[in-house]
């Protein structure tokens, strides 16, 4: 080991745990990386030493985890890369969003007040806080209604998930509380906050979740129309100086050299999201190289010249992935968790025997046996809609669908035709951005799902497209070291960084013309079903009302 | 028992045994019965002795087999009841339809001349031999070509289980032995001819298989427009004296005396199907009383005064289910056995451990957990066409749907929407009966199935329809053994002798107007679904041939 090599950290704030690696600034290695598990993890049933229960849907989290990564998980990660602290030149962050942190003028959470602690409003809002859906729901109608020009920047729809949503339950439900509140920050912001003592809303989040476009935020007039006394909500307490990816956001202050064991003054990137961040990590920072981070649902992010509409994507954003260039996410609600779903409900013991007899898991298992068919040999085409449909249908009152089924069924053909119909909306999303004019050249996987061969070749094979694999199984966490080292200064740009320490294996999967052309009549019938439950009939709408209404009425039986 | 008390035996010819039981003709009580299982079961790769395979589709059975029921089982049957012999007054059968067998003109079948034995086409066509496919679509398209009036009488549809198709494949395939047959006898008449040396057509196979209408069978003409030398079909191979049901064919012959110890000279009743001779077994002769036997599918049978047409129906029989009113019959493809292909492809071991560990099967564990829940709670709708759809849509080409499956849904979810989407396809075809000038007021439920109670109540409360059930676990030899009183002079018609002897639970499920009501929106979704895919769209279709070119092309690669 060189002495004078550099070093930088990444730290990856997930959904449980947060992940540090310290990675080699000249070529990217990763030499040592440590999780540390939140304490708290998910409050979703009610506040710790509290009896009451928190409502449906709401999901919540303590600020003072997040640092205990900083104290546990950054010392042990440098620990065990074996490298001297004081080589450490740069700390980046990547952090769920969208994900909502009360504070004081400070920054101090609003739940770490003492008086404020047994205030459910008071503590963090988690990604998957999904209680503010009536307060989408408003936003979205008034803005159609008075057709501001940003929603169609988010493909027509602005999530409950989302920074305005969030912050109007709060003002609506607690207004104590969002009274005393200084500012609406972002955790991905916080966190660097906390690193650095500067307050700087990242780009990313501040456009994909704050509705931040061409230098604006939604008008007082809107805010006003949608609830009076919210019209002072973006001056109060969202805006702040915005800062670019790979931007410093300040130096390590000394108490945050004191948790981390890294040297005072360091730089501190401009926060990130976990999505986004793993572009560079997987070297597809170009115009056409779609990224999808693929887990239980799957992300797509894609940097592009062009500002163009696109129908049904999650949003696009100026320097939204790579300052200087238009960022588009868009996303699957369902993938990982479809299959997870499939082998957890529907599989006979005569498989799960016959998968623990093989020494396989029953992903597997079916894998194996799937493999084996020719296209279309099941007769099935499933609509992959499980958790609903985000692009590019945007409407989660969808559901999943089966057809094909005859008494000759088995489950190896069921999972197959599940594994395809995430295929089939990945083609449509590609699809759809190309006919808006933002063309997809290259499909470039990370997350776990890279893992499952067929599943990849079924991606290649639908999409007619080479696919390139991420060459780390910490994406996010080395593509938040990346920006570390921009940050430090030690590369001129997140792309040239990307190049250097990047990983990517590229054309692992490459489609087969004859395999394609017997999945182009299947994706011709997902399209049918698509277009027809998706867009003509009320089906899988009516059948959600009958739902609620039944669970409703037994409820209503029960008490 | 008193000395004066009189008695009758029914037989009842399955696709695997025959069953005999033996009745008292004042009550109807079933006072012993023997099952005979056919040695040869069915061929379906070769057969006895051959190492010849048969082709796709192929059933073929051995008429010996039949005799030996008559020599087993009945003799069995009357030991069990402990009743003199000498006390039977008449004998009567039921079978499986159409099976037929190729005769000599003294009844021999082509399979019991050694020359023949070797040919296939020399054995009895089971009714599930489906290898005249392609006879029975010419037979389609050239009836609906001429505008046969006939066609309409059977829902617009032959199929290639019937004596046509059957016939014309023997005609095509194996020239010298059509030629070489005398008659083309309906295994239900043949075993009659068998029992009292006479040969005649029961109205009821002669009408639904047939195609006797109105005194007719389809014309020379029709027949050499289908193939040039099948035109003397009728007149050379099948036209024969025609017998009303309940009717005596003639008496017990010696030969026949000595193989199943009753007396000679007993009454022989004219032939019958097991589906329609269930009728009278469950006292439902009436117009309006419709009865579903329940099985692995569903048969549905009901007498009316009113002759129409009804669209997708089997057919309309003048006297085919009692002579002197119109015989109707409808039929849905798949029912218990889609209850068992999920059960044994889709129910996890989490499920078959607990069913165990209660000590239920899987589908009582199923039934149980799918009973706790209220109407349309688990928000599924299914399409029950995984064999297809016979009434009313007539396509064997549909396939099995399920639609609103999400990350909550449970085996018991799915379980409960394959019960009630068979419920939903019988409220199909009770509608389009009332709707054709068919009123149905009761269901009558005969077969296996009448044992689901949760299953039975669904029917109720999505058909609103009062439900009885047969009283009687072997409905067909009851009903034979009622037609064996009839024609043994006992009784002046069938419906006097089922009101005597028949034996049904009245208004044993009654609809629950809350629960009919939340199936009506449920229904009104299946109805959307139904009319998508059985009327307006190709995906099913396209699927199967997607499906088949697929395997196609599989073993192209192999060979």
């Amino acid at each position: 080991m060189s002495e004078l090599e550099q070093y930088v950290v990444g730290v990856d704030f997930g959904t449980l745990s947060g992940r540090a690696v310290v990675v080699r600034v000249s070529d990217g290695v990763e030499l040592g990386t440590a999780v540390h598990d939140y304490p708290h993890a998910v409050l979703e049933e009610r506040l710790a030493g509290s009896d009451r229960r928190l409502p449906p849907e709401w999901a919540l989290q303590v600020p003072e985890d997040y640092r205990e990564v900083l104290r546990q998980a950054v010392p042990a990660a440098v620990a065990a890369a074996g490298v001297p602290a004081s080589a450490v030149i740069g700390i980046a962050t990547d952090f769920t969003a969208c994900t909502m942190v009360p504070t004081l003028a400070d920054g101090t959470p609003l739940c770490e007040v003492p008086v404020y602690a047994d205030r459910p409003h008071a503590y963090v809002k988690l990604w998957k806080h999904h209680a503010a859906q009536p307060q989408a729901d408003r936003i979205n109608e008034l803005a159609d209604e008075r057709g501001e020009a940003w929603l169609r920047r988010y493909g027509g729809l602005i999530s409950s998930e989302w920074e305005f949503a969030k912050g109007l339950q709060l003002f609506e439900e607690d207004r104590e509380l969002y009274d005393v509140m200084e500012h609406w920050v972002e955790a991905a912001d916080w966190i660097v906050w906390q690193l650095c003592g500067r307050y700087v809303r990242n780009a990313c989040t501040a456009g994909y979740k704050g509705i931040y476009q061409c230098g604006r935020y939604p008008s007082p007039e809107f805010l006003s129309a949608l609830a009076p006394g919210f019209e002072s909500f973006v001056p109060d307490k969202l805006e702040h100086e915005i800062g670019q990816l790979g931007q410093v956001a300040g130096t390590l202050t000394a108490e945050a050299a004191g948790w981390t064991g890294l040297p005072e003054g360091i730089a501190v990137a401009v926060g990130n999201v976990d999505a986004h961040v793993t572009a560079p990590a997987a070297q597809a920072v170009d115009p056409g190289q779609m990224v999808a981070i693929m887990g239980t649902s799957t992300c797509h992010v894609m940097s592009a010249d062009v500002l163009r509409e696109v129908p049904g994507m999650c949003g696009v954003v100026d320097g939204g992935i790579v300052a200087g260039t238009w960022g588009y996410e868009a996303g699957q609600s369902g993938v990982g968790d479809i299959f997870a779903w499939f082998t957890r409900t529907s599989v006979p013991a005569s498989y799960t025997g016959a998968a623990t007899a093989a020494g396989e898991s029953v992903h597997e298992h079916l894998t194996r046996l799937a493999a084996a068919q020719e296209v279309g040999e099941h007769g099935l085409v499933a609509l992959d809609w499980h958790s609903g449909n985000r692009s590019v249908l945007v409407d989660h009152e969808l559901s999943g669908l089966v057809v094909g089924l005859t008494l000759a069924t088995r489950p190896e053909d069921v999972y197959r035709a599940l594994l395809e119909s995430t295929a089939f909306g990945t083609r449509v999303i590609v699809e759809t951005f190309r006919d808006s004019g933002v063309p997809v050249e290259e499909f470039v996987v990370a997350g776990g799902l890279s893992q499952n061969a067929l599943l990849m070749q079924i991606y290649a094979d639908v999409t007619r497209m080479p696919l390139s694999v991420i060459d780390s199984e910490q994406g996010p966490a080395l593509g938040s070291a990346i920006h570390a080292a921009v940050a430090a200064g030690a590369y001129p740009d997140v792309p040239t960084a990307a190049k250097a320490m990047g990983k990517v294996r590229r054309g692992v999967f490459l489609p087969d013309e004859a395999r394609a052309q017997a999945y182009d009549a299947l994706y011709e019938q997902y399209l049918d079903l698509h277009d027809h439950f998706g867009r003509a009939s009320t089906t899988m709408r009516r059948l959600k009302a009958i739902r609620r209404d039944a669970v409703a009425g037994r409820e209503g039986k029960v008490s």
